[in-house]
């Protein structure tokens, strides 16, 4: 296994981001490819983080009010033209049923891309008056999207996701709904994901098909390309009159729903890969890994088997009743390299080594994955592990969000000049966030996305920054914008 | 809104199964149909009883070592084919993608009726030695099957499920493995949902397309049909040779693997209903329901008002304190009775019920959902109440199971008389289960199906039986067989 594992070398990430990327995720077995077009097998060590931020975030969405309710995998296609904008953006990439049971349908039906023309065909049904406002729904999973150029996590055919769809009487509390869900996914991916986000708006030519504001989290990746990690839009009243969501107000008058929708998916595996990894592989946030500390015995007589073995099953014990998700390493006719390697690999935060003289000395070595080589390890008296390890792992958490908030304020940069942009755009790494005055117009924005391929990512919100000349026209901008190449 | 209620009657329960069977799914919220054929929408409150019951299934699965892991929703056609008894059982029933990303696709593509095919298309690329063996996974996802008739919850074109898929090296484990899942199923069908079960093998005629033997656990529905909660299957080398999935043993020679799958859907939610419901609503096991005490608050005069609620909201505190799910229905302006139907109609085991007077004498009035009327309520000191209502919530848990499991031993009936069977099938009450010696025979049971509709649904397991004569051709059975009209 050890040599199996030498002859397939992890391309550094320096060398070939994009070949590095699929590397780790295939080695640290967290997907695989499928033999259907696009889409992806999310493999149980994939799956197990996915299954981690599923709950937390799942407890964060319930907190806000909104339930968890489920409907139909398929869409009548005459659902989908119901609302202009939102037909436009989605019916060139819909996958479509024709046959069931035998026989061709007489009208076929849509594989969800999204859900808000069936939900919104349910709200119609369930809200009748004030009094069934708001109306807060959740819903976890699979969407298909048929997208030329895949890539594992961050564009697959079929997903996994969660979509939050919500009613209200109000465009006032619409509006406060789409900002405290925006909030909810920045805080969540920022404390779990240790994911640092530029919050903000979206420009009109980025906004969801449908909404009349798209609000949007994004991160920077490894390689100085941004990622959206969630999105949260206001409707306006576009879904509701394409539907009839009516109700009667407080006055008895006829009043059309204000709306939202929400969400986030699967991608964030990519983020969690691209944001925190390294030549060695995965580093998961503590919050997030499934095996927090990996404990790996090492002896070479036979005869010192024994008290290893005891000496770290013990450690486990007293690790698991800190509440540690904790492993034991006990296969056998590996060598303990193969096994730091392996664990380093899936991004086990904590490596705990013990050795003969280690049982001897009643001590430990301690190797956090944050900080590779000598200046992560340190020793500990055996009793103390389970007190001090959960302290270490939050230490580590705060470190990787450190780590990543460190390398994307390096590669955030202010341009007064649109030379220096480009040029910037143009180099290598990326480019980075340009942080810059644009005037809001799309000539503007086009100009940017044809010449340096980056497109405006966010208008971030709570802006101090004085008006200033737009960078392409000079024409006054009274807000700065993040200008970013993208996945 | 309460007259509102009042329209719409629940058909009882003793003029018409059927009727009041979806009465109550669509009143107590559960469910919804949808605008796409055969496909209902999961609600709240019914996704929530879902939720439940996926958490505490997923963990037990857990504990028997599969790992979750997510495949694609789409199979290509040919993978169906590889296996010929499996094309057979479902190619008839399956929903067909032609088109993706508006072009013709070169090979249509099958949206998942179950996932054998595609997972063990995965399991040939991941095993190579004993060394990966077992391997065991299983992914909660949805699936469909194009259903002629289809029914709340029951038969649904979409539903969703959990599936095992596991491979072992020899045909004993695999065995073994089909036996524990069963296990699995049967305890946490008989703890969870205090759904009692029959639990045993399937007649050949009733097997899993592709399957050696399948397993099975049957409950007994209020209208004395049976419906198959969950199966386990025994796979043997099928799809193993079809998917030439193939390991090197310890001796170095190459072997097919040995298979079993596994799983139970969203029909449970249906037990749930059929098994413990009556013509006031749901009833639900305290273990599954996500509300398991209601407080209802009640006063005429305002200035009652803040003292019921004050002493309302403490008592939800102290139970919150004790672990239990607990809500205050502190809705304005409908009545009491009301809201004591609304509850009872969403089926939450016990009820507090706490008034000016009640507050005076520093007591409650608790109403349990499983004894209807003035039997079923008891005053209890306010002080008493977190400590007593844990109890009293495991003894309502453990009444529904010994309700529901005198209503099948009432209903089941062990006939040496053939005449005496099909009159007790074709009689009222939809006949229960038939307890016969069955000789094994495909044309005794072709004969009993097509005369009386009961088909067999288990050969139980751990039987104490001598032979006897098979109820049809008299030969000598060795085992005796329950047979009964089905869902």
């Amino acid at each position: 296994m050890a040599d199996k594992q030498d002859e397939k070398k992890v391309t550094p990430r320096s060398e070939d981001f994009a070949a590095w990327y699929n590397d780790i995720i295939l080695r640290a077995e967290l997907a695989d490819y499928s033999p259907v077009r696009g889409c992806i097998v999310f493999r149980p060590d994939g799956y197990a983080i996915w299954e981690a931020l599923r709950d937390e975030l799942d407890r964060r969405i319930k907190r806000t009010g909104a339930r968890n309710a489920y409907f139909p995998l398929f869409i009548p296609q005459s659902f989908l033209q119901k609302e202009a904008q939102h037909v436009e953006g989605f019916a060139p990439e819909v996958a479509v049923v024709t046959h069931g049971g035998g026989k061709e349908l007489e009208e076929p039906l849509i594989v969800r891309p999204t859900s808000e023309t069936i939900i919104n065909h349910m709200f119609a049904q369930w809200i009748h008056s004030h009094r069934d406002l708001p109306l807060m729904i959740n819903q976890w999973c699979n969407v298909v999207r048929w997208e030329l150029r895949t890539r594992l996590f961050l564009r697959t055919t079929e997903f996994l996701w969660q979509e939050g769809h919500t009613a209200h009487a109000t465009r006032a509390e619409a509006e406060l709904e789409t900002l405290t869900m925006l909030e909810t996914y920045r805080s969540f991916i920022e404390e779990w994901l240790a994911v640092p986000l530029v919050h903000g708006r979206k420009s009109a030519a980025e906004r969801f098909p449908g909404a009349e504001e798209t609000y949007t989290v994004e991160g920077l990746m490894g390689d100085g390309r941004a990622l959206q990690c969630g999105t949260s839009h206001f409707l306006g009243q576009n879904f509701s009159k394409a539907f009839e969501i009516r109700f009667l107000d407080e006055q008895n008058q006829m009043r059309f729903a204000w709306q939202t929708s929400w969400g986030v998916s699967t991608r964030l595996l990519g983020a969690l890969v691209m944001v925190h990894g390294d030549d060695q592989g995965l580093r998961l946030p503590p919050a997030v890994a499934s095996t927090q500390v990996v404990i790996v015995p090492i002896w070479r007589k036979p005869e010192e088997r024994d008290k290893v073995l005891a000496a770290a099953a013990s450690i486990r014990d007293s690790l698991e009743k800190a509440g540690v998700r904790v492993r034991l390493d006990q296969r056998e006719g590996i060598t303990p390299g193969f096994k730091f390697n392996d664990w380093e690999m899936r991004g086990v935060p904590l490596r705990i080594e013990i050795g003969p003289r280690d049982v001897a000395a009643g001590e430990v070595v301690m190797a956090r994955r944050d900080i590779l080589g000598q200046a992560g390890k340190t020793k500990l008296a055996t009793g103390a592990v389970g007190e001090r390890v959960p302290g270490i792992l939050d230490e580590i958490q705060r470190n990787l969000l450190k780590q990543a908030q460190d390398a994307m304020a390096a590669n955030t940069r202010q341009f007064d000049d649109y030379t220096a942009l480009r040029s910037q755009m143009e180099g290598e790494g990326g480019g980075g966030f340009a942080d810059i005055y644009w005037c809001g117009k799309a000539a503007c924005e086009t100009r940017i996305r044809e010449e340096t391929r980056a497109t405006c990512r966010a208008i971030p919100l709570d802006q101090k920054a004085a008006p200033g000349p737009c960078i392409i026209c000079g024409a006054e901008a009274t807000e700065r914008a993040h200008f970013a190449k993208a996945y």
